[in-house]
């Protein structure tokens, strides 16, 4: 392509939202152009990359038997209601009403069309495993968007769903999805971070996270000094510092331990004040939080305090819950709870801290004095570090007052024991017990056993060999083609601007003539036709421009192979132009009759590099 | 492919709503699903389809150096605002507040959007011509959606704009896409009927549809049976059937018409009754409407009757308006007004008869009266078949009486005198003469010479050669992507199914073993790997199924050729297989060892004869 027919208006200014590398280049070079906050329009140059990751993961979705739908953007908002997703998801999904006041769902993502689709036309086990996927606009109403494509509120995402007739077939599947992916983000010349998500209590891996390392990222990970651990902190766990791990544990070490007594706090609430004023340390302290969790999942029949909860389907398609219940999570003090974990383990769609009426309610006294012992107005859900406490300091459910000498196992009895910790920084790794530090990340892709919720609450079934109906588990895989593509350049850029791997490079070669005029220009020409009738694609800088100018334009569009012809290579024998590569310091000379050969080899084997 | 991969789900029932062949055939050959009243999913086999039109349509796009942009698909509702349409686009605009309250539109088309763009980056006159296009999702709240995708709500469009510094280079890009077009509907073997918009009034050609012929047609289109005159019956015009065509000639030809005067009716208000009681025909007389028209944007502060209307802009980029005023429109009594030849003229978004009540306003006397002498309570807008009346009879504004031997230019002046009557079958043609008649058609594309309403409207300018500051003139150009698959079913099938052009087919063929076993096997599973060596698309027809059903589904999917392997041909000497093209009626034998090589031959020749 001709640079004055090219439509690539490069910019000197840096847009003032722009705070990103990728955010700033992307406009400067002429990939993108805003519309309106967290929307955008890819210009010529942007599109040309865009379309090379869409093809690389179709690609390989293809390689791995996956099969491309079309479904629209736009869809009936009964589909979510059977899923009860209609409920559960918040404002970010943008709802809409026509003017027959049918109500729509502008797509965030699409279990429950690929569900509903799959449903209609699965009879057989012989139909199994399938996996279908599409790339296609979504839209999430981000309240802030922000980085550019990086959290903008549309975007472009591939989703790829699977469906199975065992657990087996499911796991076989969700691993040609990791490989795929491994293989998409090599070929994409990215270096992803995949994360997986093994929490432990669920019996292995059945979620993993392809993140890129990002100062901005959504995302805090835990990673190991020594080993390849690599977890989301939303679900990381670490090797336990403390030995007692069962209440009989506690019990037993608790019997030379004095029963527990209540003694005076004046004006001592937060743990630091209490550690001043008992002179002891956070680990001492069982901290005691009153919790408020919606749509509980789990059965509270039970539990105690919850024998008036009712429990109710908020739609047809969606499980029982509790619309409301209340919890006093405990935790060694020095130690936070990860409400992400909570919420897992509660099964519960939301958990936030209970209100001071709420805490006052339950514990009978003023927040701050909340403590498990003769606690009995709701379940007690305890970390597992405090299962080998057994002499520490509580809450006393009194103004003013906490007690001493409290014991795991002898002196209450927790409901259900979990590991609620957020790992931090210094934790210990739990396979190698290396040294554990954080990262932050960005996703860009996600690959997850969903089970059985889409096709149970959506009544999906086939006959198995032996013709009884069963129920299809599936798993669920996505990747933001917009984020790649931004991540892309966040990995490969200097301060002249995009250093594009040659696979998603929206041109492999521009050619810069010093002048578009007499022999340069014929030269230029020349090879420009002669590249493209290899297959290479090169964009010609044909307008009336300073040299500086043009090769500026070319470090900042960071086309892969810079070809300069001037006069003086010309009048070299035999005429010689000057190659330089984008991500190289040095360049160097080439004989123009032999140049387009030469480059179009070099820029193939480069292509065939990335090849897994 | 192999076809027990593919999720290919066959029907043998049409689903209920299905009324049109390609409605029928694309849910029954497994191309497409519904997911609500005009929304729907491509599966496998229709995408497959449906990329290949795409990428025709890319590749002429790039042909006339038309660039790709990927603008959002939900778009800032400001934009609208700026340009107007926000108002003056009715309820068939999805228009959406997120979370925040901001407002939105789900695309129907981006004159804007790519206006806005354009607009940001436009300095110099070396910029233009440009032209830029997206192939993209959008949405139109149709109230009553069918068809299938023919009249979908959300669908595929091609839309390109452009931007020139004047009008020769508008027309010069208006004609390479009016080139562009049949060469892409051409490549999708579609004969399309191309109409001229051409109302005589605008001066040449500002607009062309691409239609194709269609009983469920939303368009009615008047052909010419002895030259290729087409038009929509929209903008159709017809030869004259009358003579004088100015005021001076009636006027001339009245001067031995005696002076009108006033007879009564009693009774007879309709041209009808009028007939009978007067015992004369519809051409003697002058009916008389009287229109309510919305948003005139035509200058009446010299027109009867106007002097008190207020022209405004409704909103900040729109233009000066009369938000509602009244017209008398009159026409030969034979002759039917073109209520869009009338909304054209007068420049009004919607035009349609006035009430009962404000007939008695301007006219004061009862609906059936109305007549253009001594009428000056409003403009009259004559169509031109009036102009030739000097002895006419016309409502005479008063119950029960008409006037007799009326003549245009004498008894009445007309305000406006326009082209304003419907061309029907039986019309001669305004270029031949020849017989017009009549089809249903729908439109697959549409160009169209927009002028300046949105780069004026938006304020769009660029530096001339003299460094002055112009404003660009813009073309529009949309082609609907559905619609066009859809039609290519519609023209080609037959009651065994679709019969797919082999440029568009989701295969070029499909090999079917009789049974997929032993040496039939070995034998498909051989031509299968060795037609893709040779770059064919390929659909293996692996199932356990009964031959009868594979062949039907072989017919009902419309893959141009099928090769039959079956143990008789296997077993002559030289090896047989029975190639059948799903155009043709006969098969013929080949020979095995020979098929690849031949039937490659064979599909990249036919693939070839549809480049143009």
């Amino acid at each position: 392509m001709k640079y004055s027919q090219a439509f690539l208006p490069t910019l000197r200014e840096v847009p003032q939202d722009a705070v990103i590398a990728s955010h700033r280049l992307m406009f400067r070079a002429g990939l993108l152009r805003k519309l309106a906050n967290g929307l955008f329009a890819y210009l010529p140059l942007g599109l040309r990359s865009f379309r090379k990751i869409e093809n690389i993961i179709r690609e390989e979705m293809t390689a791995i038997g996956a099969l491309e739908l079309k479904p629209s953007v736009v869809v009936p908002a009964e589909l979510w209601k059977e899923s009860g997703r209609w409920d559960s998801i918040g404002e970010s999904m943008l709802r809409v009403k026509n003017r027959l006041d049918n109500e729509f769902v502008v797509s965030p993502t699409a279990e429950e069309v690929f569900t509903s689709i799959v449903r209609d036309e699965l009879s057989s086990y012989r139909q199994l495993p399938l996996a279908l996927y599409q790339i296609n606009t979504k839209f999430r109403d981000e309240v802030r968007p922000r980085y550019g494509v990086m959290r903008g509120r549309e975007f472009t995402m591939k989703d790829a769903y699977s469906w199975h007739a065992d657990d087996k077939s499911l796991d076989d599947t969700y691993q040609a999805f990791g490989r795929a992916y491994r293989k998409i983000f090599k070929r994409c010349g990215l270096s992803v971070i995949p994360v997986k998500a093994d929490s432990g209590a669920m019996g292995g891996s059945g979620s993993e996270e392809f993140m890129v390392e990002s100062d901005v990222g959504d995302n805090t990970l835990i990673l190991c000094k020594s080993c390849d651990y690599a977890a989301n902190v939303e679900k990381a766990s670490c090797k336990p510092d403390f030995t007692a791990q069962n209440p009989e544990g506690a019990k037993a070490a608790a019997s030379s331990v004095p029963a527990y007594e209540k003694i005076d706090t004046p004006n001592a609430k937060t743990i630091e004040e209490l550690c001043a004023f008992l002179k002891t340390e956070p680990q001492k302290f069982i901290k005691t939080l009153i919790y408020r969790a919606l749509n509980v999942e789990l059965d509270l029949s039970s539990a105690p305090g919850c024998a008036k909860l009712e429990r109710k389907k908020p739609s047809p398609g969606a499980p029982l819950v509790y619309a409301e219940s209340f919890f006093a999570v405990i935790i060694r003090g020095d130690l936070d709870v990860n409400e992400i974990k909570l919420a897992a383990v509660l099964k519960a769609s939301e958990v936030s801290l209970a209100s001071d009426a709420d805490v006052t309610r339950f514990t009978n006294a003023p927040v701050g004095f909340a403590g498990p012992a003769g606690l009995t107005s709701l379940p007690i859900v305890s970390d597992l570090s405090v299962t080998a406490m057994n002499d520490a300091f509580t809450g006393a459910l009194e103004k003013d007052k906490h007690y001493k000498h409290v014991a795991y196992g002898r002196d209450f009895e927790a409901w259900l024991t979990e590991d609620l910790r957020t790992v931090k920084a210094g934790d210990k790794c739990s396979i190698c017990g290396g040294d554990l530090y954080e990262k932050m990340g960005n996703e860009l892709g996600h690959i997850f056993k969903l089970g059985f919720k889409y096709t149970s609450s959506m009544n999906v079934s086939f006959l198995d060999e032996n013709g009884k109906s069963q129920m299809p588990t599936m798993g669920c895989y996505g990747i933001g083609v917009d984020r790649t593509l931004a991540s892309v350049i966040e990995e490969h850029h200097d301060e002249g601007g995009i250093i594009w791997p040659v696979t998603v490079a929206p041109f492999h070669a521009v050619i810069v003539p010093i002048k578009f005029d007499g022999a340069a220009k014929d030269a230029a020409c020349k090879l420009y036709a002669d590249l493209q009738a290899q297959g290479i694609e090169v964009l010609l800088d044909d307008r009336n421009e300073r040299p500086g100018v043009k090769f500026n334009d070319a470090d900042l569009t960071g086309i892969p192979y810079r070809i300069v012809i001037g006069d003086k290579g010309l009048a070299a024998s035999p005429a010689q132009v000057e190659v330089k590569k984008r991500s190289e310091k040095d360049n160097f000379m080439m004989e123009l009759d032999k140049a387009a050969a030469l480059l179009a080899e070099k820029i193939k084997e480069e292509l065939k590099s990335f090849d897994v």
